[in-house]
């Protein structure tokens, strides 16, 4: 097969505002001939349709989008790790496909990530997979981008720890098995259950955003005794209102709480 | 005394370069009275001087900054926490000082913020005293910023985390009292010490990156056994050159490494 020398770039644009994306990115959507959407099952033309209003407002006229279909992933497998590679490697064959027969040869290609691509999105472990097919040399360029972390924190205004304490950055299916004694600032994501319902404290402080950063933003903060079923009521109208949603929380240990480190 | 009722933006400008700062952080240079200026000792100038470059690419030309000389600080205090705080409220008067005289009622004033405010930065707390003071009615406005931590990443080319994985953001101080298990993925900031090579296993890997996003960017990555020497020594060549350094590390476990929680 001949080699197809191929740029991409992986683009992180922040976690949903048109505002909240870097000159970098902007520059790095130039000169691009098709920007590769992989998108997720139901939320696919919400977020869609919020990519592109990003190319639309950032992107030189006539930009080319390929939609690539996403292969259907078990959410709930019993072996998680190996489901997401199995997954990972359904969609490697189908973009390498389209940077065969539709970027080619001396092309650029990008992609285009939430928030940053180095957080719980797959598209970095999907290009170190691209780069290892025997005929495509990617020559491969990396956008950070605002974290819906750090766009949660501004949004309710606070910092994310204590003075000098560390940040745990965590997901729901994990939240529970963190260690009491860096439970202390956790930024939990991919939390579709709300795990802290079941694992925090009621003097524990939340600070919980949806869609944060975007026309939409839910915010809700305060102990979690007293907002707990608030957050969760917020959570179930608004998706069935919007018909996806994007939430993240951080979740503070009251002070004094005893940790098994102590 | 008159109430002065001043808006207050803290603005987030991302890691250093200049093309890492955002549409929204661009927007909100815009319509201010007074950039303050808070520096820290021997990085004084540099640090300055990269604000002003980027206050040069996008604030209006005529743009007014007001520097206000930090107070001194021991870096290596018997308590540490106690010493921050003192810190803080010594800035707290010197910044009030400078709203009442130069912003004044009806006034907008801003601060720029390395990286993102919510990270191991004293902004907010600073701002958080201000706005308790009897005389200043402040409206506050927080705008994210890309972390040192998604450049550090996004120069590597590199996801934070494996597949699911939790990642822990803690500082050179506390790395030591880590659990091992939430040891696996460590992005370490404020770490002039590089407390890796005491608290690392030769097979860890580490992922290191100095003035990242800037010109003066240097990365090492490699086994710690490999490449720890040869980040000591780079770390402290570059700081002699350019006279101040900013680092970060992400420092990953070596697979199967046995965890205290295991």
């Amino acid at each position: 097969m001949p080699e197809r020398r191929i740029s991409l770039r992986v683009i992180g644009i922040g976690p949903g505002g048109v505002k909240q994306v870097t000159v970098q990115a902007i520059e790095a959507m130039s000169g691009v001939d098709a920007f590769l959407m992989l998108d997720k099952g139901t939320a696919k033309q919400s977020l869609l349709d919020a990519r592109t209003a990003i190319l639309d407002a950032y992107a030189p006229s006539g930009y080319r989008v390929v939609e690539i279909a996403d292969p259907p992933r078990d959410r709930r497998p019993a072996d998680y790790d190996a489901e997401v590679r199995r997954w990972h490697a359904a969609r490697v064959d189908a973009i390498a496909t389209v940077l065969r027969s539709d970027v080619g040869d001396g092309g650029v290609a990008a992609f285009l990530v939430w928030g940053d691509p180095a957080l719980y999105d797959s598209t970095l472990r999907i290009v170190e997979q691209l780069a290892a097919l025997d005929d495509l040399h990617l020559d491969i360029e990396v956008v950070p981008g605002v974290t819906s972390a750090s766009a949660l924190t501004a949004a309710h205004g606070i910092v994310a720890h204590r003075i000098g304490e560390p940040v745990h950055i965590t997901t729901g299916r994990r939240l529970p098995t963190t260690p009491k004694s860096v439970a202390g600032n956790q930024i939990v994501m991919l939390d579709g259950d709300l795990a802290f319902l079941t694992t925090a404290d009621a003097d524990d402080e939340i600070w919980w955003g949806a869609y944060v950063g975007t026309d939409d933003e839910i915010l809700i903060s305060g102990r979690v005794g007293d907002v707990g079923e608030q957050i969760r009521c917020a959570r179930a109208q608004a998706r069935d209102r919007i018909g996806w949603i994007m939430d993240i929380y951080l979740l503070r240990k009251a002070p004094g709480t005893p940790t098994d480190a102590e």
